[in-house]
């Protein structure tokens, strides 16, 4: 209850991001409860990313601005609470990728096609480990949805990637072959972003992904079989 | 820490959901943590939706497999907490709505069809107040959002389409050729769910939504320019 008082005061902006909230005994006094609650309700609004809390002689607990951190770490649980389907995933980052390609085509900066572009190069780079061009790959889709400057649909991808990249641990599809073919969709794309191009940047990150999904569930599919076989 | 800990013996399936944790004295024996600490960690896992705390006889914290409404508060206050532009709420819409009625194209069921068409025999009935036509609409969205069987997407939608609704009180622009519009779109969008027909169902959920974008859209300018004029 406490911590559903604090947090309407923190998004009706009485509390501006940065600023320090009052210190407990204050806030024991100002609301009567005990400490431990006000200890408890400070807590959950941490959980739920709107302050920060410092330990310490110039401690407290900051008010922040919640930014995607929460959503991705909900998405997270989601995900491995209900063991959600790997194709549940697929189908979600198959919904919103391109759309983060089309808005990044609008709206995209200088700034964020020097990203595009640098992190497309390591990720067309043959000589550096798997680990190295897998990295790479994530940086290069969360550039996508960061050049589309919204932030819930870069909160959103940031939550997915992670929790893609942390689900299909079976990466041993990615070949030499498939590194090139992933440089040069991702090269599409960017040109296509680069130039204003939302139907085109939409129309090849879809195919791009879509086809990165049909390859995960053949190998899903083709593990399970080798799996069963050896039962 | 101590919620962390305990995180990952739920999630790891230690603790099946419905079944009760053991009791805070026993964590306390168990962790050696203060009774303060325990209590905490508790109400975090029950703000991440992983237990829910009864009071009482009988009561305790039970573990739960945590669903879409996490996902759907943590947008909510990403939305709120960053005041995001209304734009970047419809973009984020556009996105996961078509696919939403895509994906129910190929796997609703009777039921759903049920419920769709319920929720639209309201959203065309011109006898009911303003107020019913807009749940009922909701409803037909969030629907459509259910039918995808997609756990992801709905916790998304569900906390778009509240955050929307809020956000847009100025539904002046809803008169009885508004209500006829949405409920043949709502229609045409169900009869392709119904078919299975998930090309037709994103294509028109796509214009139905991007329509629905632009009268917003111009209905914001427009109050923006009369306010701006009486100043």
């Amino acid at each position: 209850m406490l911590a559903g008082d604090l947090r309407e005061r923190i998004l009706r902006g009485d509390f501006p991001a940065g600023t320090a909230l009052p210190p407990e005994r204050e806030l024991v006094n100002q609301t009567r409860m005990s400490r431990t609650t006000v200890r408890e309700a400070l807590r959950i609004l941490e959980v739920q990313g709107l302050v920060s809390i410092k330990t310490g002689r110039a401690g407290g607990a900051f008010v922040r601005q919640p930014d995607g951190d929460a959503v991705a770490t909900s998405v997270s649980l989601l995900i491995r609470g209900q063991q959600l389907r790997l194709t549940a995933l697929l189908e979600t980052r198959e919904a919103i990728e391109p759309a983060c390609a089309g808005l990044a085509a609008k709206y995209r900066t200088d700034a964020d096609l020097a990203i595009l572009d640098t992190a497309n190069r390591t990720v067309g780079d043959l000589d550096i480990p798997l680990e190295q061009f897998l990295q790479a790959n994530v940086d290069w889709h969360l550039a996508v949805a960061g050049a589309s400057h919204n932030e819930l649909l870069t909160g959103f991808m940031s939550a997915l990637s992670k929790a893609i990249y942390s689900s299909t641990e079976n990466t041993a599809f990615v070949d030499e072959q498939v590194r090139r073919t992933t440089y040069r969709a991702h090269k599409t794309v960017t040109d296509a972003i680069r130039a204003q191009d939302s139907a085109a940047a939409m129309r090849r990150m879809s195919k791009h992904v879509h086809g990165y999904a049909e390859a995960v569930v053949q190998v899903e599919e083709r593990t399970q079989i080798t799996l069963d076989e050896t039962h």
